[in-house]
């Protein structure tokens, strides 16, 4: 059997991440589509893919795996333009940061043979000249399937992204935007609002900081477009991780008001080391 | 002229980077005081010093320079034991993370030769295992005169902190304490009150952290009875900033909350990334 066919819909980060961790791995050949003329030359001058166009047919007929990269707003009509086109047995999948309405909308289009994904794996950079071929490795991937998905295609989405090197687990679509509202969207419009705290009380103070600022806002970084798309798409559960952080931030405020507030706040503090320390991935 | 001592009062992580760095840099010679006589053995086991112990007056008798190193709240005891064994032209500064009421108590006890320092170099590490050489290279310190702080002596503390790697600005104490609420204490307050709302919530969620997480919650890891010290230290100037980043976070919520947010969300979000690019040194 022949090296499988990847089609990669969408040259950004991570469209072109796993462009070159399929390349670099010798697990197939490549197919890139791009909405611009020149992101899909650019894709086949730097060496991305054997294949690149504007074309959906040229680059997802034939594909045994498509791999849908674009913003998620964009990836509805994308899938309906591609449902005809593609293989009966052809694996779909997405790296769409938020997954319920659009596991919702679009896996009908492809009868069970789409599962979502999301790599863990972006960054505040963006863009195909960021990507790299190991951005995947050791990053978590949440395959998400639901009531319709077909077991093989399950897993066969599950084998994809552990073959680019990710550590694999499954929720349902909805557990999905619970969890990274909270790890992901909500440190986010932290972040954010942190730098913009920052800058509204005293520009000048942005001059003295150090390395644990530079970490704690460095996700506030990231496309702007992308994130208001992000957040908006997820809102439901962004906002209860919102107001459950903001109602533990005025207890611990309060607190630290207190003149005796110091035992509480030593215990509040040292269970949030505890907590992180145990979270061993996060400190490798 | 021969070399300048170097007595450093307390062998934490700044302490025994202190140490480091003057000795790899071959600034001058090293003492170090330990409150425990097994720290001090260490101290000179493991190279960090050619004097080292339990007993101040062999500490910083014929000190050239004086830096405080213990927590905030053991150094103005400290500081009255030292006075009166120190060399009269000694120069005398500290690394306490707040400082004006600090600094209000300590520059008296030195009549002027005490000047107040805080370099931005800590780490969520602790302790004199954790020490390094390179720690100070290009941070920013902040020196933090008063109205008594001779000139020559300001200038001399900045001279050592420069010779160190750091760079040196000056802030007065009440404006240091304003600027670390917004850009460390508040940081380290939100990293972490988001772990443990992440662990209220859905402390599975965890499993499933990326880089983006790891970074926003770093300086949680921090040493808890150190930073219940500062924060409750600096309570004033951090219930400010936490009460500004609370209704800034609401505020931003209620954009989130409205059907027609979309704009004004993207603009929030653009906003934060424009004023964090222009922070060149937080992207190096």
């Amino acid at each position: 059997m022949s090296l499988p066919r990847v089609a990669i819909v969408g040259p950004g980060l991570l469209g072109g991440s796993i462009a070159l961790a399929v390349r670099a791995r010798g697990l197939g050949s490549v197919a890139i589509w791009a909405r611009r003329a020149e992101a899909a030359e650019a894709a086949l001058r730097d060496g991305f893919a054997e294949v690149a166009s504007t074309e959906l047919r040229e680059v997802v007929e034939g594909a045994d795996v498509v791999v849908l990269c674009t913003p998620v707003g964009a990836m509805p009509a994308l899938a309906r333009e591609i449902a005809p086109l593609v293989k009966a047995d052809a694996l779909i999948t997405d790296v769409g940061s938020v997954k319920a309405a659009l596991v919702a909308e679009i896996a009908p289009i492809f009868r069970g043979r789409f599962v979502g994904s999301h790599p863990m794996a972006g960054s505040e950079q963006t863009g195909m000249q960021a990507a790299r071929a190991g951005l995947f490795e050791g990053a978590v991937c949440i395959v998400t399937p639901e009531a319709a998905s077909l077991p093989e295609t399950v897993a066969a989405v599950g084998e994809f992204w552990t073959s680019l090197g990710c550590r694999v687990r499954q929720l349902s679509p909805v557990e999905h935007d619970e969890v990274v509202a909270l790890i992901s969207h909500l440190p986010h419009l932290l972040a954010a609002t942190l730098v913009n705290t920052v800058a509204d009380r005293n520009a000048a103070a942005f001059g003295y900081a150090g390395p644990g600022f530079r970490d704690t806002t460095r996700v506030a970084g990231g496309a702007p477009e992308m994130w208001a798309e992000i957040l908006t798409a997820n809102r439901e559960s962004v906002l209860k991780s919102a107001d459950a952080m903001i109602e533990s931030l005025r207890e611990i405020a309060n607190i630290l008001a207190r003149d005796a507030g110091a035992p509480a706040l030593l215990e509040f503090l040292t269970l949030a080391k505890h907590r992180r320390d145990a979270a061993a991935h996060l400190n490798a």
